[in-house]
């Protein structure tokens, strides 16, 4: 799309520090790092989000994704990675073409933000139910 | 696995709320969720993680996700998901069965915590070399 700044990464328009790419997927570092070795992977091809995606981008973003995590590991010797993807405005979705951050954890840094939450008891009748209409959903 | 929590969910040796299931994967509630309709996707064959995942297992359970974000679109109209997958005990896995969370965030809820962090401007130069590094490292 021609607004859309993941695209001009990908045409070159815009200039990255280029992690990986393959016919189908652009990987890149966040230049606004949470952690050291914080990547973006996105399909070359503009998708919004999770809902618009086409099949063959999705599974190659993910099958990317395992090569990066390796190499991740390979380098940085991470004591974890966190793999985060938002979709919409709501959840803070800020670039709005797909991108599958990939967050990697150091020996000694704080806890990551993106894998911290406090864990809560539900409400038993309410989760099962709510997973009822959306199994029923479901296609 | 013999003593995995997620492969006896798998299994049906401890009860879920199932929201969808095929031949690679199996998708239910958590039963601790941050949001309503917090639900998780996972393999059914034991894989830890990224690191270790089968490509096949990986395309089915992003696949399988498709369908189920449209569906909690459908069911619940949040305004935003956040999908969230975890590596590693310095990543905060806690259960070491590769597992993709789906969070959904609904109009008037707080915003999500995985969804949010600090944006800060990198070290453009450390930023730089982590990339060269990774991109050398990937396969």
């Amino acid at each position: 799309m021609e607004d859309c700044i993941f695209c001009k990464i990908v045409r070159g328009d815009i200039p990255s520090f280029r992690v990986y790419e393959d016919e189908k997927v652009f990987a890149f570092a966040d230049i606004n790092p949470i952690s050291t070795g914080h990547t973006l992977i996105i399909p070359k091809r503009h998708s919004r989000d999770l809902w618009e995606i086409p099949e063959d981008d999705l599974s190659a973003v993910h099958l990317a994704s395992i090569k990066i995590i390796r190499a991740i590991r390979e380098v940085l010797k991470p004591t974890g990675v966190a793999c985060v993807q938002l979709n919409g405005p709501g959840a803070n979705q800020v670039v709005l073409h797909y991108h599958l951050h990939l967050v990697p954890r150091m020996e000694g840094d704080p806890e990551l933000p993106v894998a911290t939450w406090e864990i809560r008891e539900g409400d038993m009748e309410a989760v099962k139910e709510t997973a009822r209409r959306i199994a029923a959903a479901v296609g």
